[in-house]
């Protein structure tokens, strides 16, 4: 069994942020030798997700958008008598999820047409990381 | 290890469709003759879901019906400047999740009584695909 | 290949508990010897949830309150025409996820600084169980 992991590492301009990093999981994948298999690309911090979508500047803007309707900033969030004021970024984590598994096949990421892997930032203008992971033959 | 790669087809009549996919499934694990690992079923598409829960007509509708109302059709999403109408399918396929890990025990899928596994169409009448691929010893 | 397969069992006293798995899963990982790999967290019920987040109680609090108000109780789902009343613990299982997949780096759980995984029980008061199989090297 062969395996790699690596971390990718971020500190966004903005609070919120949608952010492409399937060329970088694309390019651990070929480095790590792996024909077939899975990686697992998952967030190190609970206000954060990976997901998979579309890389189109109008849906980035609408996830930003229902992320806020569903899972609102409010300061009354019970979290909140810690001294945070992110509860808010910790249910949008639930919400996008904060990994995702990709197949991999014939050594490469095994994608349909329009699939490309997506950080979600919800509490940014901090270092935070994600782990990827590839196991695999 | 052993591994074995599979992809299943659909093409449904109606937009919105949750289709049992856990026979298929099944199917696909007895032929790779893993008898411990998992199974990664996920959608090749970013209008789709993959996801367990119960084969009960009653809750499905109900599925149907929640999916609409968190994520719902509407004109006014920026995505649709590109000509697209799908934007609740995006955020429905994000809902949902479009992919689930299997156990995989003695051979079999490992689940508890009720647990089976769904193929959600949020954009349907077109051709689509869900990868399955095996992998353990 | 290394794999293990434990499972965890669960008969909450209330109806909804959101229950911190960490050390379980940890010790799980302990003993199967893997040094480099992954563990699926599974949970074995279409009414419940495996799902990373904060040790913190007012967040747990807090999501308990929006899995309420985005996933509510309601005699009117059909589901309930079965007999069933908890339609709602079905979609909760949903939005939450019913799995996690977590990183094994250097024979331990590869995790940032907060992260910690809970079983989110949804209709509880009775026994259920969440599968912990580690797979690797």
């Amino acid at each position: 069994m062969k395996t790699l992991t690596e971390y990718l590492h971020f500190d966004t301009k903005n609070k919120r942020e949608i952010i492409n990093i399937t060329d970088q999981v694309e390019e651990i994948v070929k480095k790590s030798g792996v024909q077939e298999g899975i990686a697992l690309i998952s967030a190190m911090h609970i206000t954060a997700s990976v997901f998979i979508n579309d890389e189109e500047s109008g849906i980035k803007a609408d996830f930003l958008e229902w992320a806020e309707k569903l899972a609102p900033f409010n300061p009354a969030y019970q979290h909140h008598r810690t001294g945070e004021t992110n509860g808010d970024a910790h249910m949008k984590s639930i919400l996008f999820n904060h990994e995702v598994i990709v197949p991999i096949t014939k050594g490469v990421i095994d994608f349909g047409p329009w699939q490309q892997i997506f950080y979600g930032e919800w509490d940014g203008q901090r270092k935070k990381r994600v782990i990827v992971k590839v196991i695999g033959a």
